[in-house]
């Protein structure tokens, strides 16, 4: 909200407001601007205070006025952000023509993880803050900032596999989901993003070939293709991976690893089914390729859920998850737990990336799990989210999209009938950050699909507003 | 120390303390169990304990008798964690012959880092934690861990750069070593570790050749090769790198990265010159390769110290550092300062590797510098430091050791005259924990050089032993 002051114009206000998200790339190059009478509309000033704003960008060579068509984001000399993430984005925008300017695939995924505008955001990657808010979670941090201890664990590096009473914690979690795991298996990490990069770095050589289920999560994508990696897609059902087309690849590439999200799938919220986890083990078995369980939503799904690293009992299979999606994504605490066979190369590449990682809020972790609060809290969470999956379906389903998996979790895979990525474009103009469904295929292909957060999309405003813009497509 | 207790033999106790030795690798394949009466007397138990110890061993299979030379441990089928340290490690041992095993290179590691075994350790990569002891530090959690700031800063995955508080602290410290750098070219890590790992995988991709200093930090050489870099080797000198053998590795191979460390290079303690910094940059220029300054060690040194991103301006320079040396180790935080052009790229990786970092911690670390505790505090330990520098110069003399550079810093860079590998396992079945020369240099070539930690040395106990070990060498 632009505020009236003596300090600032407002015309200033905003030009400064909007470059900021030009220069985060929030608003891509070759983006339109609003119109200068929707932009009043929307920022509740007048339209020559827009005019001010837009000639000020201008001035500083951020926009450019396209004759009869209005004010564009000029073309920065090199999109670094976009190219670091996925290589593969510049040739889409290549072969697209100039009429195909994704917003920059850093910029989204960074603005999933933030607060943002101050309306719902209908990308965001995890649970809104409030929805997380508890009151054990300050006391289990006052128990370990108690004297002693607190200079303990801050004055020496701490244990490189991590905290043990925590690591004794997560083996009993692990236990209720039917996973045989010692502490000894585990390794605490910098959540669950940094155990999966420790598995890709320890099992894994610049130019192997790895299978990763797609539609799936753009930091994976683009992890595994920063690594040198060969990414091998492989269609995610509705009960689990398409094993047929990975005995394919086994045949071709032989390929060292597969990562796969079993239980409430990212983004279509699917579980793997018995039948398919079996099938799926004895071709590991018979191909010799490890797989990666990344159980991220674990403490959203129903408890008998089929693991694969519960049937294979973590003979090749890495099992991973993290605490980002339940208590305190700002603790950045994930783990996994490995094959007694792999787990010292697991942790030499820990040690080699990060040494170790910080005791304190492990124990305060382990705190809340051992006294039972955790999964007291996972159960309230559930219920409060089950209310509001039942208010965005129906509100989704009115504006005219249909959902290409049941809905379940966190996320919704929503079909809107028209390309995302250019709604994701002029949604983020009216404030809104969309996940367009290219950010779930490792080529970052255009799609009519968008993964929709389930706690943020159950206003009606969001979807008047989305029914206009599609209107528009 | 074993203590005689009901619950379990002094027997077992001992038996169970050397197989968690073995096991970690502390112990290594093919080393020799010390003689039954010298374990009897460090031990301070009967030989008859000793004797039952070692049977209970062999009933395990973890050590063998080799007749009329004693008690051997038994060669495991692979020291997985070795080989992922150290691609040549296996060659070194190969060459030598079964007489040369050296110690598990990740185990010393790792050891270097942990408390041990209650002696002084010798090889300890830090200051010990009574070091590091300090009121403000249990204060500024205080602070921080107060109601609403906690949940905020614990809710949300927070800044992609890291705490903007923190990052205006560092850009403030920075100006002080008259390095110009601002918050937004800071990008906070889970300690210097993780943000020296975060440039080698930005700049360098597998295949690449890179430049690092000799003798030279075990964990960089070993991630630059997990990571499929080509290492070149670059001798350090008293005032700098050998910059001709630079400039013919630029002719040859066109590296893309030099890794250095101006400030108190570890383990030599040596200084970059002006003079060098000056042709250094001259030569990055005229080749166009990127620097990382790791100044690890930035607090134990005179504020005037040369340092390339002051005299460069972080144009090719990034400057890297932490305070695990310092203050925290394990709140592990470290950051990066970059190019402007390089910090898009860096921010991905790091989004890529770890989403966010804790800002929990990061907003405490700021309050100490803030505050001018930490400052403060880097005084009175490097007068301590001075202190037992002396000390320990004087006995180290006296046991027949030189100095292969003038002592500075945490570290001396020793000559004993003897194979340090194997000292360095003679002296662990004594308890000390050594750091040999050969984890210094690139291709862990035998050395007669160890690095010592001046606070672990300064007294005479340590050298007594050490002397008439090394009589045996």
């Amino acid at each position: 909200m632009l505020i009236r002051t003596a300090a600032q114009p407002l015309a200033e206000q905003l030009a400064a407001r909007l470059t900021e998200r030009i220069q985060s790339g929030l608003l891509a190059s070759g983006a339109r601007l609003p119109s200068v009478r929707q932009c009043a509309q929307q920022q509740g000033v007048s339209p020559s205070t827009v005019v001010a704003a837009y000639d000020q960008l201008q001035a500083q060579g951020l926009v450019e006025v396209q004759r009869n068509r209005g004010f564009y984001i000029r073309n920065r000399a090199l999109d670094l952000a976009s190219k670091a993430l996925t290589a593969t984005e510049s040739e889409v925008a290549g072969t697209a023509g100039a009429t195909r300017v994704p917003v920059s695939a850093a910029a989204l995924i960074r603005g999933m993880f933030q607060g943002g505008s101050g309306l719902p955001q209908p990308g965001l990657g995890a649970f809104p803050p409030d929805w997380l808010e508890t009151t054990f979670l300050t006391a289990s941090v006052r128990r370990v900032t108690s004297g002693r201890l607190l200079q303990a664990m801050s004055l020496q590096y701490g244990e490189p596999a991590g905290d043990l009473g925590l690591r004794q914690a997560l083996a009993a979690r692990l236990h209720t989901l039917a996973i045989a795991a010692t502490a000894s298996q585990i390794i605490t990490t910098v959540g669950a993003t940094h155990a999966l990069d420790i598995v890709s770095r320890t099992l894994l050589r610049a130019g192997d070939y790895v299978m990763v289920e797609e539609p799936g999560w753009a930091i994976e994508f683009a992890r595994l293709d920063a690594l040198g990696m060969r990414i091998l897609p492989v269609p995610r059902g509705a009960d689990g991976p398409n094993l047929a087309v990975m005995a394919r690849y086994c045949e071709l590439h032989a390929p060292k690893l597969f990562v796969s999200i079993s239980v409430l799938h990212n983004p279509t919220g699917t579980m793997l089914s018995p039948a398919s986890a079996h099938r799926l083990l004895q071709l590991a078995q018979q191909h010799q390729f490890h797989i990666v369980e990344d159980d991220t939503y674990s403490h959203l799904a129903p408890e008998h859920a089929t693991r694969l690293s519960a049937l294979d009992g973590l003979q090749r299979t890495i099992y991973v998850s993290g605490f980002s999606k339940i208590l305190a994504p700002g603790w950045r605490i994930g783990f996994l737990a490995a094959p007694p066979d792999l787990f010292e190369r697991l942790l030499d590449t820990k040690l080699l990336a990060t040494l170790t990682t910080p005791a304190l809020l492990e124990k305060a972790l382990a705190s809340c799990i051992e006294q039972g609060q955790l999964r007291r809290h996972a159960l309230q969470i559930r219920s409060r989210l089950s209310q509001a999956r039942s208010r965005s379906v129906k509100l989704a389903l009115a504006a005219g999209c249909t959902f290409a998996a049941p809905p379940a979790g966190l996320f919704g895979w929503v079909d809107t009938g028209v390309d995302t990525d250019l709604l994701a474009q002029r949604m983020l103009d009216v404030g809104y950050l969309l996940a367009p469904g290219s950010l779930f295929h490792a080529t970052r292909a255009p799609s009519t699909l968008m993964r929709i957060n389930f706690c943020t999309t159950q206003e009606a405003t969001f979807w008047h507003v989305f029914a206009s813009m599609r209107q528009q497509g």
